[in-house]
């Protein structure tokens, strides 16, 4: 039985979003029209809002409301360090974490088998951040997969005549992790990585 | 770092849908903005369009678009049944389940200590819709919590005088259910509701 046909849109409609099945696709509709219309017409307007006027910053290409991120222009951060990250998300997760520096947000990892090569990822406009910019370090906060992995080493080797340093975040064991359930990959990275203790 | 307000404001809003707390509602930002612009899009006008047009059936109180809802008015369906539950999304469960006759919707539970009454639950819309129509068997389906039994004897009892049958859905086991995994309440009213096997 068809209930409504402006219903199925919105329950297909929210089954875009990832980890949104069926079911709570349909619970969210149901209780949104049930006891939170406001609530909808106000994510809708967010939704719609947010799709049109968040842009890209044209120097880091983070998400911006205007040309130069507010990250960007803030005249109070370190800015003589560069992290380079893969996602918005990951800009997100290194300010909670209480980086000062500035960022470059490349366009995931590169992907030769998907067409995805340097340029689509944005090493260009990395180039040219760093040469209309001077950076003592660049830090290279791509994941630690294998494809973050490649996409790091061949970011390192295009910056390599720059003579800027270049890092790479630690690999390790994370904080609270047990040893006996962490892999051995990590495990053998984490004992390469030692440091003195005092 | 704030990164744009029209962005928080998304977050914010994505977060009224239960089930939904900060990190899925950042993900679910930062995705649609990354991966599905179009999308996005998509879900503010499905939004919009629900919140707007979907009303009530003026029969049954059922979610529709129009006067009366599809089911109120398909005479294909057995409309000498009547199914009185407490939500919309309870129709949805009883239409998969193959149920084949008339809904009444209720608006939740009788709860006279937070000012829910018999008129804010629809009681009387009930009654007039019994007096319009002609009903062999009412079934009360409303839920198996303390208010749902409680509510279903209420009206039980309102509904006494007008000679028509009144069933209640039956308690037991789920199918799939193990014994010893049910708790005792339930297995007193599986034994209760033992039916002749052959």
């Amino acid at each position: 039985m068809k209930i409504s046909s402006k219903l199925d849109t919105l329950i297909k409609a929210f089954k875009i979003i990832p980890g949104v099945g069926n079911k709570t696709a349909y619970r969210a509709a149901l209780y949104l029209l049930e006891h939170n219309r406001e609530g909808a017409l106000s994510l809708s307007s967010a939704l719609n809002a947010a799709a049109l006027d968040i842009g890209y910053c044209l120097q880091c290409r983070m998400l911006s409301e205007s040309d130069m991120c507010d990250i960007c222009i803030d005249m109070g951060r370190l800015r003589n360090i560069l992290c380079v990250v893969e996602s918005p998300a990951d800009v997100l997760s290194l300010e909670k974490a209480g980086y000062q520096g500035l960022y470059f947000v490349l366009k995931g990892f590169l992907s030769p088998l998907d067409g995805i090569g340097p340029d689509e990822i944005g090493v260009c406009q990395l180039e040219s951040m760093l040469n209309k910019n001077t950076f003592d370090e660049v830090i290279l906060a791509n994941s630690a997969k294998v494809e973050g992995e490649a996409t790091a080493a061949y970011i390192a080797r295009v910056l390599a005549p720059k003579k800027v340093k270049i890092t790479r975040i630690a690999y390790g064991i994370p904080l609270g992790g047990e040893l006996e359930l962490i892999d051995e990959g990590t495990l053998a990275h984490a004992l390469l990585g030692r440091r003195l203790f005092i």
